[in-house]
């Protein structure tokens, strides 16, 4: 990544990197298509005629990514250098303001008997609104020198964050991930989790204090001790000025971590074609970033997927209307209908630029793009093909 | 590369590298052809029938070689483990003799004011033979345990080698880049280079007193210190003998800081193809560069380019006669007229050789060869694939 940081120049060229999430498909039986493959995609068909197209694979063959290193490697970062810990997630989703040095950790409100043991470990998955008050009691927690925060996240899930000097994540989980144990004592991890461990042990405590008659959640466990990773920021990396037309908090929090702009107040595609054409001269690069393929992915319904495809398809002339220099189309991952669940299997893209050799691929899919220029390239490269294609690296060596 | 130095064994067989500088190329118009696709090419095409075909990427997907790391990678050595500063490639460019341990850096002649403020960055573009003149006057300068070279390069361009015990390359750049300003001291980057520091200082007082008089370059700027790399030679990496058939300056100093012999006197694709007659017997490695395509390509002349891939389809036939058991046909980086400069797109390779699996590109050009059997690989391996197929590579394990 150095050496692109080291050639990155700024120019008015403007890049679009158009993700859907969980984009690669399976055929749900033998002789079938994907979805994206049963998908009617004209706009994308037609765009791929005229674009370099291929497979990206975001972290290696065969492995599987969640959305925060799918991202990461899109961005141009290799995500096991960059990996983000559960709390630093948790406290992205909910656009909690995490600075270098806090340590955030995942909470689950639960149940333990008068015995301390732990008879359910989502408290009777309490509602969002149950979970938020319970954050509230929270408030009057008082550790020397440190600064608590929890906040509601989503059912019986909250997120803590620490704030002060010296802190660590090196402290081990409290959830013993079973029932009928006493939750486990807050342990360092390594020699400078010690002090951590003990501020945490001192949360707890006060914890339990507060919600000694609270019903059904009256403790706590805790998972995914985090700091935040010092990343550096795609200003830094690559020269762009970035904005980020997410939907879902998490993609916005991931985006905020590489320095992004984060367009708020967008819930449909509407939206972000709107905010587009409204921020378009603003800035030199934009994500944009649409999650329900990914969900119905999830959901394992494959033609609800298929439809989502196709919005985004619908949604394509009114970006192309803006004539960006250098167009990505692609996914983070695969998520395929058949497996109700993200998988390893390559994405297809297609970039779109001057300056380029487009090839035969006529239909945008995984099996025609597998046949493209690119066949199957790290996901990692494509940043630097949308850098390269909007002339803003320079020649390395003389 | 330490596996390939560990496996190579010498044998007989005999491996041609034909280097079309710059071929890789771009299509001027949508749903055009790239130079070569345009190219007729009719001994390419017969020799792609039987061969392995493929694409490689010299510095990495979407890095744009400059033409010494585009050849380095080429000739197995890692581009960026091997870079080379602006100084060496003045110095190389001008076959100035230089060793491990030398410092050369680029000068500019450039004119001052009374107040020692510079007024033209590069003195009214002197000719050559001024800047030679000026070279000439700076004979006399004595620095104690330095010997100092000062040679003329081209037009206000000149270079100097500095030759001693303890020199070093960690000086940063005199030239300000500004006019009205002074030129900066010698400034050491590193502790290692206070030494050398001091003695630029003392090297710029004495040419700033020869040339105290002269008009209008009465001074000079410093630039791109650079120590020859230890570079290991092709001899001891790959047990090869290798000599090199290049008309300009840069390819014979790169070829040079490789360990070939160079073979001198060369201006036609004609004297190539008899030097390669008369050195057959000599050699078991040739590596033959035609410059034009990239000369053609920068200056934007596609139909120029075009003929100069004609010109080289051309003098093939002399060249097969010898039977070389591997030949690569390639480029050293990309160069589209469409761009008027290298690109970092992929460049198309073949290599015929016995044993091999050929593929069913008839045609030598880029969206072909993206077909063939190699797909898209990195350049450092196409000197695996020749020393393979020539048999110059044990078995590793048992």
């Amino acid at each position: 990544m150095n050496i692109v940081k080291e050639l990155a120049v700024k120019n008015d060229k403007k890049i679009v990197l158009l993700v859907m999430d969980g984009l690669g498909g399976l055929p749900m039986e033998k002789g079938g298509k994907t979805e994206l493959e049963t998908a009617k995609t004209p706009v994308m068909d037609a765009l791929a005629m005229e674009s370099e197209c291929g497979l990206q694979t975001p972290l290696g063959i065969g492995i599987t990514p969640g959305s925060a290193p799918g991202h990461f490697s899109l961005f141009g970062y290799n995500p096991f250098d960059y990996s983000i810990g559960r709390g630093v997630v948790a406290a992205m989703g909910i656009n909690f303001p995490m600075k270098a040095g806090d340590v955030a950790a995942r909470i689950n409100f639960a149940t333990k008997d008068s015995g301390g043991n732990i008879t359910d470990r989502r408290a009777g998955r309490i509602p969002t609104e149950k979970c938020a008050e319970l954050c509230d009691m929270l408030k009057s927690i008082d550790i020397e020198g440190v600064k608590v925060s929890v906040q509601p996240v989503k059912d019986y899930r909250a997120v803590v964050v620490f704030k002060g000097e010296g802190l660590s994540d090196k402290v081990a989980d409290t959830d013993p991930q079973a029932t009928g144990v006493k939750p486990l004592n807050p342990r360092p991890t390594a020699e400078d989790g010690r002090r951590m461990a003990e501020i945490t042990a001192e949360f707890v405590l006060q914890v339990n204090k507060i919600l000694k008659n609270s019903k059904p959640a009256n403790t706590i466990l805790m998972r995914g001790f985090a700091e935040l990773p010092h990343i550096p920021s795609m200003k830094d990396q690559y020269k762009l000025n970035p904005a980020a037309l997410a939907v879902y908090p998490d993609y916005k929090g991931i985006s905020r971590l590489l320095g992004m702009d984060i367009i708020e107040g967008l819930t449909t595609l509407e939206d972000q074609a709107e905010a587009l054409k409204i921020n378009w001269s603003r800035h030199d690069f934009f994500f944009v970033h649409h999650k329900y393929t990914d969900s119905k992915g999830e959901d394992g319904n494959f033609n609800a997927k298929v439809s989502e495809i196709e919005k985004v398809d619908a949604f394509l002339p009114e970006l192309l209307e803006l004539k960006p220099d250098v167009l990505i189309i692609t996914g983070d991952h695969s998520t395929p209908a058949f497996l109700k669940a993200h998988s390893g299997h390559p994405v297809p893209f297609l970039i779109h630029a001057e300056g380029i050799r487009p090839d035969d691929v006529s239909h945008f899919g995984e099996r025609s793009c597998a046949k493209g220029l690119w066949s199957n390239i790290p996901g990692e490269m494509l940043i630097r093909l949308a850098l390269s294609y909007a002339g803003k690296l320079k020649k390395y060596g003389a």
